[in-house]
């Protein structure tokens, strides 16, 4: 099952992505919840299965994508976790590398991404988003995936001239990340170190593996963050991109106005995004309804 | 005016602390608002400074202090921010070290700061914490200081064994931090840069230097971070810590179960915690609460 995050007619709600098109559900419910994460938050997703072969209520042009959870608690970024971008990027720590994002960084699947204003240096990371359905502290690895809720696709914008160590201010820009296109539930997904994962700059792959690459795998992140942090429902942990990002090759491929960038994952669908310029004084209106 | 965040008789509330006790405000104004934060986002601080003559409603002993901000958008936490402290730890880079503190890893004065239990090195930070009142982006040097609301002491709490050079792991155990007393408007601190701050830990004194020290002061700070990121009402910035810290003395001096931090600021007041030890299963009520 596949939900989405989406603004219809100007009103937020989620539904079942079908290929026929959208059953609304934000409207459905016995109790109505405005989002997906409120959904997840009252334990409530086994509730929506029987929905699942309603008839649709709209098609999916008459959406707008918005986050997948637009508003998530906590958003931690594993870095270097596949083992090319460790050697891309020199990285021998045996602990995870964790940053964090802010839920104003990201946006929906086929909304613009801006190219930060004062970076020359912004690059891709195709990556795996886990979205935390069940909360919990101190999670052993075995019961880890019992906390997941699903799965997504999650394009990591980096402006790499703002990045350090820290990763902070180059992983935070306003608008600079996607997060879609929608959550597949993860019923559908029992092992979630067997997916491809690519990324494709205006439709060349530029970033090709699989997760079971990872070094950490999802259990083992999922463990490490919730023995200091707990985790609660609709946090999301991304896993780190492959190799192959614009930084380290000779020459350097960044993300410019024009282009068009997709993380595609099996099992889940495509996240597509065009780049655009990150205009001073330019209201984000979509975001401020979210 | 020192506005405090607390609870008094298991309700949430905020208040003017004077020397003679509370000033209650969270049942005095007429849209009445929980907390301060949400007092600052209706930019309603203004509307408090009638009550400050006020009778006090209750003594200080009546209220258990919860963080200034218990739920700030985004704690933006700056490191290698004072000489000595960067010579300490080798720091060269001329960009401000930015992490991110969650805000369940923070907790109010006089409330037990958890030693995280798989820590050997849980370390002090004393540090300077600014408050923003009226939001912005891309804020100007010039204009930075007009969007603090006030400031407040932080205890940076660090288990020095997690933090590597991307900190998150290092800076999130739960109830790790310390925030408080209170927040002291921007009025009475025309000048940030003036302030003496000292950390005492059982009594002895471990850092002491001047604000005056920081490698980029508060004004920087703020137009850097809102560059790339939008700062709200009541998003929280802490400055970085004095040289002094346990981690660099010989012998290293990490905290313990029995220990008492303070963090004293002039012009501000006295921020003061007992660290306890983080036993698991253990709820932490107050923070629940909040």
């Amino acid at each position: 099952m596949n939900i989405a995050n989406y603004l219809h007619q100007g009103t937020q709600s989620y539904g079942i992505v079908t290929d026929q098109g959208i059953i609304d559900l934000g409207r459905k419910l016995a109790h109505s919840y405005p989002d997906l994460k409120s959904l997840l938050q009252d334990d409530a997703l086994d509730q929506i299965r029987s929905y699942a072969s309603s008839p649709v209520d709209f098609a999916i042009e008459d959406i707008d994508f918005l986050p997948v959870i637009a508003n998530p608690g906590k958003i931690l970024c594993v870095g270097m976790n596949y083992a090319q971008k460790r050697l891309e990027f020199d990285e021998t720590s045996p602990a995870p590398t964790l940053f964090v994002r802010f839920p104003d960084s990201q946006t929906g699947h086929q909304q613009p991404i801006l190219k930060p204003a004062y970076s020359t240096q912004f690059d891709y990371e195709g990556e795996l988003a886990v979205i935390i359905g069940r909360g919990g502290y101190r999670i052993s690895q075995a019961q880890a995936l019992n906390h997941v809720a699903g799965y997504s696709c999650y394009m990591d914008g980096s402006a790499r001239d703002w990045q350090h160590t820290w990763f902070t201010a180059g992983k935070n820009w306003r608008q600079s990340g996607g997060f879609g296109p929608w959550m597949t539930t993860a019923d559908e997904i029992p092992d979630p170190q067997t997916l491809t994962i690519q990324t494709y700059l205006n439709g060349q792959q530029v970033q090709s593996d699989s997760t079971a690459n990872m070094v950490h795998p999802v259990a083992e992140l999922i463990a490490y963050i919730s023995t200091f942090s707990e985790l609660s429902a609709g946090d999301v942990i991304i896993t780190g991109s492959p190799g192959g990002v614009g930084k380290m090759r000779h020459p350097p491929l960044f993300l410019n106005p024009g282009d068009r960038i997709e993380v595609s994952i099996s099992e889940i669908g495509t996240l597509s995004n065009p780049i655009v310029d990150d205009v001073d004084q330019q209201p984000n209106l979509l975001m401020r309804t979210a």
